[in-house]
């Protein structure tokens, strides 16, 4: 009985395959933009001076709420070990603690702006096979080219290295904001990216003469990524393999990614449908 | 004899086919050209103060042309309620009452700078076969990615909330312009897409050092879209489809992009060639 | 006689396939990057100071031989109006004329730095094999998706129209640069471009809200003219055309572009060697 | 005896076949990375004053260790010029000497940043089969790109300096920076490659609207080198031709790349494993 009390509760909290478990997952996503909401807002010095004591009190209420779901999920799993540890186990640990921690740390209360980090969970939210079948594209065309995009990360950062040491010694003197050989570095690669800020600018002709170069230089290998990308996607394109659309979770160890029809855990062997097996 | 009237003037103003319907489309093309460079200049204010009289009697000859032009397309649809609601029908209301409600409310003639959304028309007016043709190929390739794209800017923004937040918790102490939360994620924006206006940039080390991190990540993810849209056009190249060229619309209920022989409206039933069938 | 020695200064000023061609083509070139370099010189106000009479001299001596090779084209051609009213004719007068006209009308000689547009005859200079396949391969790619690349430069400019008009009624009020709807127009089309100056950047939440919508949109788009080229020259390398390398052009008519092994110009049947027809 | 003694130093040194040789590179590659990190840290003024002496000392212990190395490199080598001489041995002695010069010469200190030149032989050291597989790849596509990305550039930079005299022509008299004709061609560039820097910017009417123009035109060739690049790396994908794993080089001549299964150098003949051959 006890257990299947626990099983129900996992099933609404790890899985969405039930109305039950889609209601909450979508609750779940509003409580946590509102927290977002909420922080971005406490942030805004007009706006909490104001309202603070508005603030002050939704932000305990979505906290104490969190810490119902942390509690719940903990509960709810066989090996709550396998939850603590686990990449969301932890964000939503650093989501809740700061405001306990308010107590005893003064500032550590700021530490609330990590809860932009539980906006990762809207990817498990929308399940939907469309959006997972469409990522899974990028996700395999981005793996598939990260040893070339990391080749050339690397010699972009070695370029930008022999780049701002140049220009350090070409600039230091002028008052142009080429203070220090990071800040250089700092610098080409804004120039580099494009981005091109202009808090630290070239003054001196030649400065602005090898400026020319590395941009030019940028415009040409800005086409670099955008290939080897694009290549790889345009193959993906070809082969369309199957797609895992199971949105069901262990309810012992939390393995994801089951089968279309998978029963029992592939990973541990757990039966997924506990009430059924009963 | 008043229903032939009605379909002369409603094959001169909703099509492009007879040299009448051309003439009208054209002139009024230049009508919306002018009446946006009338706009234009009056918010010069150095133009303004200069020849505002002129500004005034030319801004309300063209609003009245307009209103006729609206009440005109309303006299010659047989359903008009198809022509108000229609996306047209409602730019073409708000960009002829601004003048009229200016003499009730002050203010409200800025309004009149939505008068820019009616140069969306010369989408319609260009209905040369080649334009739609090749923008179609380019709706088509966007279309077919969009659910690529809204996965990948759906992350972008995730991806800015949480850099803006960090980059808060870094650089609000310092006179560098992350005031908010809000306002470091419009930087993390500004920075990624490598627009770049350097009102806000970071003055801490350890702020720069994390901006250049965000500068080659969207070095790098920039290739997405593109890959995207690029694999897709490849596709689309080759299977360059039909095309619907004709330019005729509904009398009835102005539903287009009927077959290129099409006789009667495929909506409603209409008879698309009212004289003839008289 | 008097045509022979007429033919071969011809062959010497607009042909390179003789060494006397070739030579002549190598020094005019020299003598334009020189003058260029000069025009450069002048324009930076230290330099114009202490050098002031060696720049005079030198521009003179260059002008004076720029009058001469302008001549010399007139009088080598058998029909002169054919070289005076074409594109390298216009130039080679604006690039000349300047120098006289300073005598009359004080200022002209800044028009001078229309002397860069003869930087263009370097493509003729250089018509090597290869570079003209290569270049001729990416206008092709370009020539076969202009049509594509209009349609998206008219949807920008409507697109930066409209968002101009949009951010001018949001930030006309504050101190923030949107003085004038052609300003934002400009502010619209530096953003959507990624440029981002900074010298006009939104201070209000909306306005910086609706930007960093704009930036997205950008970020997404600018992946369309990319796929349009990129999709173009994949195709392009398949087809590798003949190519024209023939560099003669026609001593009567100064038609260009014949085939490889032509006698006679396609275009008035004149003979392409003079010498060998006498 | 003495060969063997040589032959074993130049596997550790010139190798990284042999555990000790991958060693070596291993402590070489860290000594670089902290001899940059040093060179960094001095030019930052409020830790160069800190830990000036701290400074000091390393930068002399790693100047001492790299001069062992460029010793034990010259002496392990059968024609030690071949080393002086080649690419990294120039590297390697400006990367060293500036140290000792700076008892003689004052300031010539400075010159120690040109030590992050010797971060390219990172590249040297990640010998492994994948990297060098991919990096081959993107070099063969950008090789097989290069004449068509130089014509691209050349037109780029014809382009800039025509625009740049244009615009030093309309704004020479305003306050907003182009105050000479090769700052209006860096400002071209900073524009055209989306930079943007702001430093310089338009402030006529004329002006700004010159630069939107300069503005869509680099937003729309901005997609060619992508174009060029993306074709070609599709290309590259389908032939992966055979891949250099070899990282011997021959102990006589320094040549490398060689088959995977040399005996012999292909290019002095030399053994390749000399103690197998004593």
């Amino acid at each position: 009985m006890a257990k299947n009390w626990k099983a129900t509760l996992h099933e609404v909290i790890y899985e969405a395959d039930t109305p039950a478990g889609k209601l909450f997952d979508v609750v779940l996503l509003f409580l946590i933009l509102a927290s977002i909401l909420l922080v971005m807002l406490e942030s805004v010095n007009e706006f909490a001076e104001k309202h603070g004591t508005l603030l002050y009190v939704s932000e305990w209420i979505i906290t104490i709420l969190f810490t119902f779901e942390y509690f719940a999920r903990i509960i709810s799993i066989k090996k709550p070990s396998r939850y603590i540890f686990s990449f969301y186990g932890i964000i939503d640990f650093l989501s809740t603690i700061p405001m306990y921690l308010s107590f005893f740390i003064v500032g550590s209360q700021s530490l609330i702006a990590l809860r932009a980090l539980r906006l990762m969970r809207i990817f498990r939210v929308l399940k939907l096979a469309r959006y997972i079948g469409e990522s899974n594209n990028i996700m395999r065309a981005l793996n598939a080219s990260k040893i070339k995009i990391g080749v050339f990360i690397m010699f972009i950062l070695i370029l930008c290295t022999i780049l701002g040491s140049v220009m350090y010694l070409i600039e230091s003197g002028e008052d142009s904001g080429f203070t220090s050989i990071p800040r250089s570095i700092y610098w080409a690669i804004v120039t580099l990216t494009t981005v091109g800020y202009g808090d630290i600018a070239p003054h001196t002709a030649l400065g602005q003469f090898i400026a020319s170069i590395i941009m030019i230089l940028g415009y040409g290998i800005i086409a670099v990524p955008t290939g080897i990308v694009t290549a790889e996607l345009a193959n993906q394109d070809k082969e369309d393999g199957t797609l895992h659309l199971n949105t069901q979770s262990c309810p012992n160890c939390a393995a994801e990614k089951h089968k279309n029809k998978a029963e029992y855990c592939y990973n541990c062997g757990e039966s997924l449908n506990p009430e059924e097996s009963d």
